[in-house]
């Protein structure tokens, strides 16, 4: 009998073979008082799950196999004796983030995305269970403490709030922080998974919400989507008649190297305007002179997921305005989580505009 | 006859002697009719003037020779017939900048600093008058726009005065428009003529205010000016103490390469706090990763000059809470400017904390 209680997940067993999934069992955290346990439903596929599964973001806890996966959805199985915030039966999600101090100023100031100790969904291990590692949405269940499960409105199918969980909090979160609203022009680089919703919250927020896209490829989902229009960076003097006119910039590229002519997008830039990085690039450097930064008083600087408030706000404008994640359902299994997280490796740039996995039933049962 | 009405400066003929200052007349812009011409006390000396006239900013401007320096202080001659602002006879100031637009949307928002059309105080063409050069306060008397030309207030001895035109203002300018204030941790990294004006600012404006500084060295002074401590960067594990609780760092470091550990100075930042850049380096480049951002989701940006309206309240602060810049009175000559900014170019750090030009009236007359 085994000393933890144990789920199924579909996981990796080291960087070098990162696109062989396995189909096994691993130790659950064992069950806490504010745990919620989840049967979940459906996960969407967010880069950082390559990032991690590869080791471009570094070595990672895989022990016997890792479970990626941070866009959760599922049902609340049950509820440990002091949760409050979630109730059994109830359909739930849980993002990127699983764990901080919930003490600290940070934690206390609806920042706990910033707490220094704060720990991820998949590959942290659990301060309380040293030797037991966070296992992601890629499995049967996952438990989780009920600050990071989220219950998810009925307006929204699952398939749809899963995205939102990572890709949509992560583009959320800046826009609210940075006054995205009515009379705010905010520029979205980039139309993939992140910059969708980029574009359908700036949009649903009321702000004037542009793409900035190599090409015009995605300039008719762009506009679907509420934008207002696209520029095309590989057009010549493409930021000219926006020059000083931008609130506020989401960044979700992820290759700042060459190619990326930083000052062209600081341009676009208002007086103290912001440009905000939301990618996660494994190797990439941004290169700046203050004098490129000095000519508006621009500021440069990145944004990490979102808090619990802004997770329910954001579920809540989402349920309300109707918005809905554009989703590539894919059937969860060995072949297609690797297929599925190969092709986002190679050729991110062509899904439109999240995966999903789906059908666990059939591959963990009813 | 000359064409122009003719002044007197210290001039240098160009960057390859930028050492050597002559002592000659040039053609002034013609007086206009929002002009007060102004017949100079003293001006402070800014390292911008090191930068412009060895040529690190580039090409620039010399004509037959260029008069730089722009921390003016005299005493207006004569206004034009258009003048509302400033009065003849009345004790004024001139700093860095002495044209802008004055009809786009920043500059109608007090921002005309980040005029796309902003222009130097010296150096640069006139927009009225092409061929025309603005020339500096090394010089007998100068003409300038009633917008940048601010009253002094009594309180303020003229040599005391002077130095706040730019390294004052550019210290104050992004501590109030980033909220330094009570409650509030502030550091200053650097203490020379832009840092000590960021620690007499800082602290009068009731924000815990930290020197950040290579050595000990300059403890005392800084405490003396309002500072709450220093943090030393060669001592091991300085920011340790005081990581993610500062609110806004000013950074007056001209040198961001080799041994500037930018990710140090970020560690101080809280959630979403600012690493605000007023150096201006001859060759320099930033270099983050969003990575280093994330963690607090701080931002890096710059700063350039103040506006009018934060002129006149930096004055009034200082007026009320008898601030007194540190200066150094060198007596204006073709050898002393020579020997102040070779001694400026050299070892700016020795400096404490600002040189100014006086005994006008013994080098132009009275």
């Amino acid at each position: 009998m085994p000393e933890y209680d144990q789920f199924t997940g579909f996981q990796v067993k080291s960087p070098e073979t990162w696109t062989t999934f396995h189909k096994q069992k691993f130790d659950a955290k064992p069950f806490a008082d504010y745990d919620v346990e989840i049967k979940i439903e459906c996960c969407g596929v967010c880069s950082s799950d390559v990032h991690t599964i590869n080791g471009g973001w570094g070595s990672q806890h895989f022990n016997d196999g890792l479970s990626v996966g941070h866009e959760i959805v599922g049902r609340a199985l049950r509820v440990g004796p002091k949760v409050t915030l979630i109730k059994e039966g109830q359909r739930v999600g849980v993002g990127a983030q699983s764990w901080s101090c919930l003490e600290c100023r940070q934690c206390k100031n609806d920042n706990e995305t910033y707490c220094a100790h704060q720990r991820d969904t998949y590959g942290a291990e659990w301060p309380e269970y040293p030797g037991i590692i966070s296992q992601g949405g890629y499995s049967s269940h996952v438990r989780t403490h009920e600050h990071w499960v989220f219950p998810i409105p009925d307006e929204l199918p699952s398939h749809i709030a899963a995205p939102m969980l990572c890709a949509g909090i992560t583009s959320y979160s800046p826009l609210v922080r940075n006054g995205a609203g009515p009379g705010k022009k905010v520029g979205i680089v980039g139309l993939g998974g992140l910059g969708h919703f980029g574009v359908l919250f700036g949009a649903a927020l009321g702000a004037e919400t542009w793409v900035i896209s190599r090409s015009r490829s995605k300039e008719e989902d762009a506009k679907k989507m509420g934008a207002a229009g696209l520029l095309a960076t590989s057009e010549k003097g493409w930021n000219e008649p926006h020059k000083m006119t931008f609130d506020l910039i989401i960044s979700t590229s992820n290759n700042f190297g060459e190619g990326f002519d930083l000052a062209a997008y600081l341009s676009l830039l208002d007086v103290h305007g912001k440009f905000v990085s939301v990618g996660m690039p494994e190797d990439s450097t941004l290169k700046i002179s203050p004098q490129q930064l000095n000519g508006s008083g621009c500021l440069i600087g990145a944004s990490h997921l979102g808090s619990r408030r802004e997770m329910l706000d954001m579920f809540k404008l989402a349920a309300e305005k109707k918005l809905h994640s554009w989703v590539v359902e894919v059937p969860i299994s060995e072949e297609n989580l690797s297929k599925t997280l190969k092709d986002l490796h190679d050729n991110s740039g062509a899904v439109k505009y999240r995966y999903c996995m789906v059908d666990y039933d059939k591959a963990f049962g009813a």
